[in-house]
């Protein structure tokens, strides 16, 4: 294996320094991200198995000048974890480190380690009688060093919050190499800035995030779902503030499906049964409820859609009559991001906006989108939480390739209104590389330059996964 | 007024770019703070009435080379806002600048300026159905930037969070005097670090906050509390397990009260009608219940306590037939700060630990307490969150002033204590300038240099409310 590495002084100081194994090349898999946008390279890929040695390596590569990349699920998809030019980095896997620290439940706290799949976590969660919610479509791959390095958001946003909100304290190395020991199991701890929140999103760029301390919650005993038929996303919000002053938090979750969503699924999973069979309508919602103690999530669904459909809000429904009913819902909901790969689209954008802009967003963009040529657009996602995945793909019958010329136009169009409207372009899943000339163009210049700021001050070697989310070589304020 | 003022070249400055008015001398008022325990002194008072005179004066401080220091209520009882030696800064009060700048029903977000009090929010958000959830006993005075400069608690905390959760975006003043617009009304936004969050919390030391962008909540249609004896900590504990387990979320406080604080409370506030009257008991739990829909909180509460008592958790108990009862129970949890005040404390202590160390923390606390002296421990707080205000006093019949001598070690004791079993010295007040030494002391020595390294970074000149927090002149790492 040592014979496809480099002959880079570092890595001789990195054998010395970590067990037999720990320094391998980096493969394929490492080296492309899932969807097979971005490849890049590596000097060697670093398997640490304790802090301590993700320690040493990031004292070994700063001495050294050699940038490194945490790794963590290989899922994310910005680029944040694929170097594509510049300087071979190390790439840092957290993939050894997936031990389960504890579980305190009686405080609903668990603290793992970063390679920890999210899967796992939940699992864990799960043997003891409790819930970790951050749930993901790449659950089963993804780690969660790597879900709160990015903040990863979800189908339980709206409930339970992004990554962020689920995390009480961290352990990280960061840029000089030094351990900050972090895993507090505390709800309230104002003892100076909040360095949780600030590695928490910036994307492996501020630090190495070993491990963490999360939040559990009991499981809401009685859990329920309905797929509703709106007459438009505005109806969609109607219903969504209806369902928050009868049920409060008990909505777990609240998801829009276009027609083009079921259209792509029938399309591309003709297997796959739909709740609305062959008649999809326009407008879809997907309603999860939870609830607690002796409530019946049924029932209070019941109620509620037949207040919204004597208002006139919701059109035609089906509720889940068991779990496997409620699992086949999730089913077509999950399976959208699937069909859309299928198909292939021109451009995708992961934006959020104003609760109260989305429904003019929506009609806006789909007038400035129809402008540039006649595409099919895909909108759906998280509507509770004013995020929504809006990717735009060929007419029907033709391939994206023929429009590799229009992405950056429609990308563009999308996110110039997705500015204007008070949104942002990237809502859940980060900056990485893909995004970096965008948040030039859309952030703040104030904090950019703080950012740059703080980017110079933690890691003034600039080693720490050069050129995600700032651009390399940028001066600091 | 003039004449009262130093004949500083700033103030000068200051006098050509602001309106009439806007500079004046600092009275006292606003060089102590409530209890009088840190006095300090000021340049001038500036009372900017918009965002650009707040940065016009950093901008003019911080070419002079004078410290600023943001004000909002005066409230914080950690010395933050009071500069007791040093170059005289300028207070940057923010009282002028309380308008409500807009209220977004439908999406459940307000925006206001940041010398809005904390009252005044809460009115706006009642004022449309809603709820503002952040409740403090300094509400009728504090005001909204203080509250995010210093990550408020309060009693809510448990179902809604600390400030920062309540906040979806900042508008503040950089020290180098730009302008921050960072006012999002979105639920998700992964565009770089979270500055909002890095602002949230630094008492004044990175920026000024002028305006945010505040979370609403519908407000739940059925609440009721109960005051409830208990036989200790623990059993309070798994009384909090079994309420969660029963109603989620619904449990919006869980607040514990020592026998010791019934006791001060008849000693000092004689008329107060207490709960218990003339027994209280040695432990009790006051717990707030908010349910949305059709629910009814008063029966959900004696379904819980019914299950309480037969699991023996629960010895006796009242609940709240009314709300005028239940207003009742929330007077007398809020009047034991003052009842502390009138009795005059040796040493207070904010502190928080894990949720499962709490009964033993409380058990060793006490023993180490007593092996200083005879001291009476009133032990309170918000134990939902695992925060106890831990306030050791005189023996009965002694007063304060002769144990003077004694308050180094009694605090000493208690945050060894705390530390020792991963609590934090400062929960919910915040470091100020009365905890910089026990951030030393205790703080993780990483994060303590990422936090000189991020202060340095942002505020080269050291001009924002210098010597809070991080201790003036200790070279960055």
């Amino acid at each position: 294996m040592s014979d496809t590495l480099s002959r880079h002084p570092v890595l001789s100081a990195l054998r010395g320094a970590l067990p037999e194994g720990a320094v391998r090349a980096a493969g394929p898999g490492h080296l492309e991200e899932p969807r097979g946008r971005f490849h890049g390279h590596a000097l060697a890929l670093v398997l640490p198995s304790c802090t301590r040695e993700v320690a040493e390596t990031v004292r070994i590569a700063g001495a050294a000048g050699v940038p490194v990349v945490p790794y963590g699920g290989g899922t994310g998809l910005v680029g944040g974890q694929i170097v594509p030019d510049g300087p071979a980095p190390l790439l840092i896997s957290l993939e050894r480190m997936n031990r389960l620290r504890a579980v305190y439940r009686a405080e609903n706290v668990l603290i793992c380690e970063a390679g920890t799949t999210l899967q796992d976590v939940q699992d864990a969660a799960s043997a003891h009688g409790l819930l970790f919610p951050l749930a993901l479509a790449s659950q089963g791959s993804c780690r969660i060093g790597g879900n709160l390095a990015t903040n990863a958001g979800g189908v339980n946003v709206l409930r339970y919050g992004n990554a962020r909100d689920l995390c009480l304290g961290l352990e990280a190395v960061l840029p000089d190499g030094s351990i900050w020991n972090g895993l507090k199991r505390l709800r309230k701890d104002n003892t100076g800035y909040d360095l949780r929140n600030l590695l928490i999103g910036s994307e492996g760029t501020l630090g190495v995030i070993t491990a963490a301390s999360l939040r559990l919650f009991p499981r809401p005993r009685s859990e329920a779902a309905g797929f509703v038929a709106v007459d438009s996303p505005a109806a969609a919000l109607d219903l969504l503030a209806l369902a928050r002053d009868d049920l409060g938090e008990g909505i777990t979750a609240f998801e829009l499906v276009a027609r083009q969503s079921f259209d792509f699924l029938s399309e591309t999973l003709p297997d796959l049964r739909q709740p609305f069979g062959d008649t999809p309508p326009d407008w879809a919602v997907l309603i999860d409820v939870g609830l607690h103690g002796a409530q019946d999530a049924g029932a209070a669904l019941t109620v509620l859609l037949e207040r919204a459909m004597a208002a006139g809000l919701v059109r035609d429904g089906v509720l889940s009559g068991c779990e496997a009913q409620r699992a086949a819902f999730w089913a077509t909901r999950e399976q959208i991001p699937e069909a859309n790969r299928r198909i292939g689209s021109i451009s995708s954008h992961d934006v959020s906006l104003p609760l109260g802009a989305l429904p003019d967003f929506i009609e806006r963009a789909r007038a400035a989108v129809e402008a540039l040529g006649q595409f099919r657009v895909n909108c759906f996602g998280h509507l509770g939480d004013g995020n929504l995945h809006y990717n735009v793909f060929p007419p029907k019958g033709e391939q994206r390739d023929r429009y590799a010329a229009a992405s950056d136009r429609v990308r563009r169009t999308v996110h110039d209104l997705v500015d204007a409207m008070g949104g942002s372009v990237s809502a859940e899943h980060g900056i990485g590389r893909l995004k970096v000339a965008d948040l030039e163009r859309y952030g703040d210049p104030a904090k950019l330059a703080a950012m740059r700021a703080i980017k110079a001050a933690l890691d003034p070697r600039g080693i720490m996964n050069p050129g995600a989310v700032l651009r390399q070589g940028v001066p600091s304020a």
